[in-house]
């Protein structure tokens, strides 16, 4: 497999754009995403009890016709929390992106992100529509879909299945409000591979757990997360099964977008200044490992400590102790990267010129060593700054 | 019930003092609680795995004998996370204190709290035992035991039993690694009331799950915290005896002790301007109501917006969707103050001045009501402020 420089539109057979429709005051607001033929679709949503109007309307669709076509999204005002008119205005929307690009109804998934409780300002949408063109700058995608990101999120593969070369790009969006349960944020995964919307479904549920469902900001599951993945079959290649080794591949080629986009989302986490990624070893199984994992990268306390450069082991032992696994934590080793601060559960002296080094760096690993089972987890975070409650104290107003 | 400005001591037979040891560089921090004589004693404790030393020697104490006559507290250094040595640090500690107050050391409780990770200074416990005298100034116990907190945590209360006046009084430290589960933070309460260790145990369990189990500053559990009942019997009481109406009165009574001191705690949490209050109303049950009063206290994106004094009644209504309870959230309402802001899970218009003078008072009470059941359940919590990050990323270097 090899991870390249390309868009959401590099898959055979898909084009993308984004402009700016007057949902937010200059940026870029509503993009759309095309397949020149309906793709196999595939698809989790966040498990919030709440779930925004878009949601319902593209999980609908889904469910009950199995493929998609198109998909186009707005930022800047979620439609969530928006009653039944809110519903009454992405089925709108739905319907009236199918008109524009002459598609049914079904066909086209609907997706909007920012701002809870407003409704939907249709002038706005009626604008963005208005201005659809296919072959547009897909690049553009990406920035469309943002809200208090600092970044695009892109990532792009390449593997061969036979003979043929099958394409996959992912583009994501997320920064606040981030811990995922299911699938959070906003995420779009195109491929040009022969794949049933079953099988795609199970890939991508069989990779959710260890991908997106891993990072967090700061414990806030969103009512408007999504993960898509559309398959149009341009790359001509053998219809890829579930369980052949063809479907292993076309998987971990799923993992390596669908992770790269979870780090870049948890890099750009709301006024982070850091990634940290918390790698939990020999625990007593896969899910108590992972769930260990995100308790640490989801400490407040821990959070700020990486903030502030201070090599706070303490605070990560408890976050272990109280995560609510069944596990034993009297020999625990830690290790702040290769520094070990704690051997089996006893305090370790270490260098402070050493540590100070591994503290400042952009990227922190902390590796949490259980001795009690033979499983790991990773999950990934980022540090809590002062930016972070200036970003959403000032938010919505 | 009464209640007075009082301390600790104001329980006849007690008495408390506090004075400067030396785990921190010049406040108080070194603390003692003693009564004439055996009182009965319950005990909750933090539920995190991680426990540190001075829990465990407190607990066994506890459960082994059932009665207690002194407790002695350091705060400055937590005595948690410390191996073997640690253990033996704190069963020493326990050992001097009771040699220094010539009584046995089962009757001995001690506690400590403060950065994790370190050794307990010996030399610095063994001067604070020193300089114990009985009847010192039972309002320097209260200084002694903080770390972050910003003010002492004090409450008293009188009530009659038959022809005999009883007196309860509470002091509780917390500030930061605040989110109870079983108990989390310290507090000591001390009462002259004749009642059981059995007895006293079932008042406590009673009410901890709606009190200090019902706090959260920021989602993390400490390893280090306890509340303990102490109740002597001086005041010559008949003794309560569970299921009777003085057990009712005597419940009810430690209930508003307890409840005064959690609303002191989360007002006082690290960096916080605003005291929140969350009462869901009309739920399927009362755990549920708690939960989900919990979840939305414990909000990132609420305690920032809380702090910003944005109406941000989104964020509310998501953190009632993600709490994991069983719920139908089509007919919610949400008031901020007496104001609605959502009713029947639509949004409603409000009146932007009348609505700042809301968010601008420095209690917020945010109401919701389910529609879904009729049961009810609060909780208490704090803003996040700039100064969180700040006393969190700078606690320990």
């Amino acid at each position: 497999m090899k991870i390249f420089q390309g868009n959401i539109a590099s898959p055979l057979g898909f084009s993308a754009d984004g402009l700016h429709a007057g949902f937010k005051k200059r940026k870029l607001d509503f993009g759309w995403l095309v397949s020149e033929r309906p793709a196999s679709v595939a698809g989790v949503y966040t498990t919030n009890k709440v779930v925004a109007a878009p949601l319902v309307v593209t999980r609908s669709a889904i469910e009950e016709h199995g493929q998609m076509q198109a998909v186009v999204v707005n930022s800047g005002v979620a439609n969530s929390c928006t009653g039944s008119q809110g519903l009454a205005d992405a089925y709108s929307m739905q319907r009236q992106a199918a008109e524009k690009l002459k598609l049914e109804p079904h066909l086209v998934g609907v997706a909007s992100t920012g701002v809870i409780g407003d409704l939907l300002p249709m002038d706005k949408l009626e604008k963005g529509l208005e201005k659809i063109v296919i072959n547009g700058n897909a690049d553009d995608f990406a920035q469309a879909i943002l809200t208090t990101d600092t970044i695009t999120k892109t990532v792009a593969a390449k593997e061969m299945f036979g003979s043929d070369e099958v394409t996959m790009a992912g583009v994501a969006k997320g920064s606040g409000m981030i811990h995922p349960n299911m699938a959070t944020m906003l995420a779009f995964i195109t491929c040009d591979a022969n794949i049933s919307s079953q099988t795609l479904q199970l890939a991508l549920r069989q990779n959710v757990e260890t991908t997106f469902n891993q990072i967090t900001i700061d414990g806030d599951t969103s009512t408007n997360d999504m993960v898509l993945v559309l398959a149009n079959g341009c790359s001509g290649n053998q219809e890829i099964l579930p369980e052949t080794a063809e479907f292993e591949k076309f998987s971990q080629m799923l993992s390596a977008v669908m992770t790269d986009l979870a780090k870049k989302i948890a890099k750009d986490g709301e006024g982070a200044t850091k990634l940290i990624e918390v790698q939990v070893v020999n625990a007593p199984g896969s899910k108590t490992a992972r769930m260990l994992a995100k308790s640490v990268v989801g400490s407040s306390l821990v959070k700020t400590a990486v903030f502030g450069e201070d090599p706070n082991w303490g605070r990560i032992l408890a976050a272990i102790g109280y995560a609510g696994a069944d596990i034993t934590v009297d020999k625990v080793d830690i290790y702040l990267g290769p520094i070990p601060v704690l051997l089996s559960s006893n305090p370790v002296a270490f260098d402070d010129e050493e540590m100070q080094d591994i503290m400042q760096d952009d990227e922190l690993v902390i590796k949490v060593d259980l001795h009690n089972g033979n499983s790991k987890g990773t999950a990934w975070g980022c540090d809590l700054s002062y930016d972070y409650v200036k970003i959403n104290a000032l938010y919505r107003t």
